[in-house]
């Protein structure tokens, strides 16, 4: 087993804006689970945590995970199990907080992602990426859902990272889309260096 | 309008492998519609083309991009209309390549990915992005579902580009992710030079 890289990617679900930039609680998308635990495992990550307070929310992920973890789906494909049992849920961000700490005994440091382009302390992929990788400190990756992260969990971040922009003047990635490039960008410098 | 890349994403649902080797066709995942046509135009991509010889699949896809295109969709979500105009449906790679030829006026360069090591003519991220970023011809980033695309596919493409591989040797990315990632190291290899 190669040593883990000391992040944990942060899906959440509430406090983020809808629509209409109301603060809401978001549902759980299947495919978040399945995509971004595959994707923290592939970049040999510590976890995925979904961040929802809505008891019917958690069930559900706690029913996906265990199928795959436990059932018929861990015998039928256990590329899944390995990844979802990455994958674990709590009610609010400072429960997050608290997880990441109990585990590294050290508080992560937060890092904000937006498609927006945010106030703050901006830090860049690489930058970030380097200190990810020298492992003193666990770091969390936070990704919202529905219209994006409310205000009061930005203000709460350590850093900021950057838009993607692709190259023109659409930004509307899917989480899923948006999350596999931020972990890309932070964790493969060297390898694209080299080509 | 920003000038647009020439570059298609083709998502091939047949010949693909499944689980245990055989050519299958794969199903078509609903998600994979939005997301990959969010990603093209994200960066500006002349297409998504589906691939499926499969009529009752055909029809899924068209139900679901004429209700974001034109029904109740285009005017609650503009920016998915924006997306799913790009997405076209034709049965076989052969009718994915004669539509790029007719739309371009030059067959495309057929590229194929994958998470397996595959023999064939290689070519860097780095590499093929500047040819593409050139834009003297088009281009097919082809994409397999399910266990990945049949040798048959392989064997017709003019470059193979290496498996994203992570940072470990867990290399089950979901086919959005590597999309999203592929795409990504492709085009935007100048922005990351800065950092």
């Amino acid at each position: 087993m190669d040593p883990k890289i000391n992040f944990y990617l942060v899906l959440v679900h509430y406090p983020v804006y809808n629509k209409r930039g109301k603060v809401v609680a978001s549902s759980i998308t299947n495919l978040d689970i399945h995509d971004l635990s595959r994707l923290v495992r592939t970049y040999n990550g510590k976890g995925l945590i979904m961040v929802t307070p809505l008891k019917s929310q958690q069930a559900m992920i706690e029913r996906i995970t265990s199928h795959w973890k436990s059932g018929f789906g861990a015998i039928y494909n256990p590329n899944r199990d390995e990844a979802l049992k990455l994958v674990s849920v709590v009610p609010y961000l400072e429960d997050c907080i608290a997880f990441i700490e109990q585990k590294e005994g050290k508080a992560p440091v937060l890092v904000a992602t937006s498609a927006r382009e945010l106030q703050g302390r901006k830090i860049s992929y690489r930058e970030l990426g380097k200190r990810i990788l020298e492992g003193n400190r666990p770091y969390a990756i936070i990704l919202g859902t529905g219209w994006g992260l409310a205000d009061e969990v930005i203000e709460k971040c350590h850093y900021i990272l950057d838009p993607i922009k692709g190259l023109g003047n659409y930004n509307h990635l899917s989480v899923r889309c948006a999350a596999a490039i931020i972990v890309d960008r932070l964790l493969s410098w060297r390898e694209r260096d080299e080509g």
